[in-house]
């Protein structure tokens, strides 16, 4: 793919500042780029990499300048990046249609503008819409649906009963619907509690890498339109997470707990069962939440404190032995003052 | 499936209280049941639900009351309630007998009532119990042995040589017997210890989704009697876990540490290696464990601390930060103080 | 296999103290060494089973002493016992050669002498060098390039265009090159970012079962030379680690973030994205690193603090409910004093 800078101020609507007649033909980071490489700044961590890079020229945000350099100036680089990334790199499957070796139960209905590789295994009673790929090594159980340009990549296990909405992801290894982790008399007799529910994932989720998602015990667990879930990431039973929420990498969520909307949760995080998050709460990555989040608050630390008291806290985490250190003196300082004190008065 | 109220409350020996003559249907949450719904509180924190659902009958324990409403009455609801979700939902793997499309090495010993799927992967030597299912894309190694009455997920990888007992469920995505993590002059020439040691899991085990447990270097790591593993959890070489142990989802327990009976483990908490942790004991979500443990304590934070002076130092940690600056005006009233009085004294 | 403690001496280059002449037909650890068995000492916790092992004979660092007992003397008693248990425990991966029943896809170039198991899926433009093992259940993208005598177990899978080198171990479940974890405007209208880089996994890497490794939005994530990753471990996309580093199970590190050369990094430690981690850097089991690190430094605790100042930390963390009930009887006492001081001055 070349395009010159001008067609691609054009297709992402952005203003050149320089040269509009270069020829890009690769997008690069801008560590390496090189000459004929469109490079980009989403992250001011870089902007120190601006003067040396040895790009052709370099997405910006408005009031970024750079002397000498070719610049496509946007308000959201990011989102150009994506557009442009999308057209230089456009995602190949490299196959369509139903391959004969895959294992397909009798009475399933797969769209024929479905993508199934060889070695995917469709069990009785599935549904599959058109324009969903399906790789090998995918176990898909018995009557499950899976909407409209999904893509399901190889060695997940998608089990009987759960429900994939349309443009969803999952990547590899990924496991939707095992049993819900419920024992009556646990530690004692283990009593394991059937788990009768079922996994709906709504429009345009993602799911990472050997991701865990359990059946509800009865009702569903529920991942809602346009939530991204990152790698290796454990939803309990029952949990709801609400539209557009983020959960980042190693995440935990225990049963029945809800996530509202727009919830942001960083890496390593993990949360007890049966609380409620609310809308737009962000939870700093490593955090212990152990009850109810009130919208629109940030959280850190484990237990959870406040945003702020957390940081505080951290801030003079160091000095808690010299104050101890100091504290006995003191201790004894006034002890003794006390005591001449006493001592004069009488 | 449809019972009458009295019909139920005979088969789990409860006592009504309303209607007998009600028909039930389904099992659901209390928050989701409606007309012809039987539904239960397992969980204090939904007793404020009593009055609201819609359900039909309501399993409770002794000394609940809810006017207007059918109650069947149990001395342990959740003991009562996995007995109906049996009765109304029995598993059901869809097949039986061994599939031509299953690869199966020569020399192996899988009975004929035994369930193997089409695309399952039996290596030679390999024994497989009566009225086990082994599903679609399990690998199971050369020599291993697996009881009767187990279930292999989808997607299940176990190693040569493991052993698997009686009535074990291993969930999707686990992976039994890997290489533990062992090398000589680690960070400097990382030399592979081999890893010649096996798994041995006990009868009524289950694991969950994508959970690990690595072969011994020599000798077995070894899960016993009816120990619950959830999802996504790293179980290292040589690690004992003691028969009814409970570990939540995505613990880490390091090389040869020895877990007693009956241990309950939350969520995410890490343990070193090569220490020992009683019987009864209960170790909190998040907590890092750093030494040996006696029977029966309760532990938390990280490093641990018991869970009474944990809790004692997590509700005074964010009163730090005010500890501290009111503590460096006080050190100058003290010293001011004694300077005034040394020369009053005078 | 059956060896004189004389063979054995003369095999690893050590000094028996004891008898020559017994046999040894196993290697086993000190705790079920029995006799016929050769043992080892590799951890100084295990030296007081010294006196009580059953074991015939064990392999001993330097100025180790017991009284009766057969010994082997080695300077490195690790590096003596790999090389034995590849002698006594050699690899068999109990096939050779290309099985028909692989799927392979035209156009791969796969070395004759390489071992692919039945069921594995080989896409189009994948290059596989000689003595590389890929076991039943692996899939391996488009145009991915692996070298030799690297072995790739069951249900591992590759994407496209990813490089591997030689020597490299794949434990199963790992999942190399799935999309890293880009958003634009998280939390509002999460807009993916395509991820268009690969992975590259340099010479004689082992990575654990189910661990993650992501392809970069750009560019590559690198896993250079003689790295060794655990289990559950999940690598963000562009993340570079440098050569003989060593991470333990469920480390999670985030995106762009570079390792230096031989750091050490402890189980469920977590890092920020965009930092830099010095050459010979340690990080502490369960710390959350937010900062850079400087070289050969050693950190621990969330947020990381230089090890010591942690270490002093914890040590009085516990003692802080004290110094604050103290505090506040403190601060009465100076109040009190200097009101009585005042009134006496006056």
């Amino acid at each position: 793919m070349k395009m010159t800078l001008m067609e691609i101020a054009a297709f992402i609507g952005g203003t050149i500042i320089g040269s509009e007649d270069i020829i890009i033909s690769n997008i690069r980071s801008i560590e390496e780029a090189d000459k004929g490489d469109l490079t980009f700044i989403a992250n001011k961590k870089y902007l120190k990499n601006l003067k040396t890079t040895k790009a052709s020229a370099i997405l910006v945000s408005p009031q970024t300048t750079a002397e000498g350099k070719n610049l496509i100036v946007v308000s959201e680089p990011y989102v150009a990046l994506v557009k442009l990334l999308d057209l230089f790199y456009p995602a190949d499957h490299g196959r369509s249609g139903i391959s004969s070796d895959a294992y397909i139960e009798d009475g399933v209905e797969v769209s024929s503008k479905a993508t199934i590789f060889p070695r995917a295994f469709i069990s009785k009673g599935v549904k599959i819409g058109k324009g969903t790929v399906v790789y090998p090594g995918v176990f898909i159980g018995k009557n499950v649906s899976i909407g409209e340009n999904s893509i399901i990549y190889a060695n997940v296990t998608v089990h009987h009963s759960c429900v994939i909405g349309n443009r969803v992801i999952l990547h590899s290894g990924v496991i939707i619907g095992a049993d819900g982790f419920g024992f009556a008399s646990p530690g004692r007799q283990n009593i394991k509690i059937p788990q009768v529910g079922f996994v709906q994932i709504d429009n345009d989720v993602e799911i990472g890498a050997n991701t865990t998602i359990d059946r509800a015990t009865l009702g569903k667990t529920w991942i809602q339109r346009n939530v991204k879930i990152d790698n290796l990431v454990q939803i309990a039973h029952n949990v709801v997470i609400g539209e557009n929420s983020v959960i980042t990498a190693q995440v935990g969520i225990s049963g029945s707990t809800k996530l509202g909307k727009s919830v942001l949760v960083g890496g390593q995080a993990g949360m007890v069962g049966h609380i409620s998050i609310g809308d737009n709460v962000m939870i700093a990555a490593g955090s212990g939440i152990h009850r109810d989040i009130k919208p629109g608050e940030i959280v850190g630390g484990n237990p959870q404190l406040p945003y702020k008291e957390w940081l505080q806290f951290e801030a003079c985490r160091s000095k808690l032995p010299e104050i101890r250190a100091t504290f006995r003196d003191l201790v004894k300082k006034v002890d003794s003052l006390e005591k001449k004190f006493q001592k004069k008065v009488k």
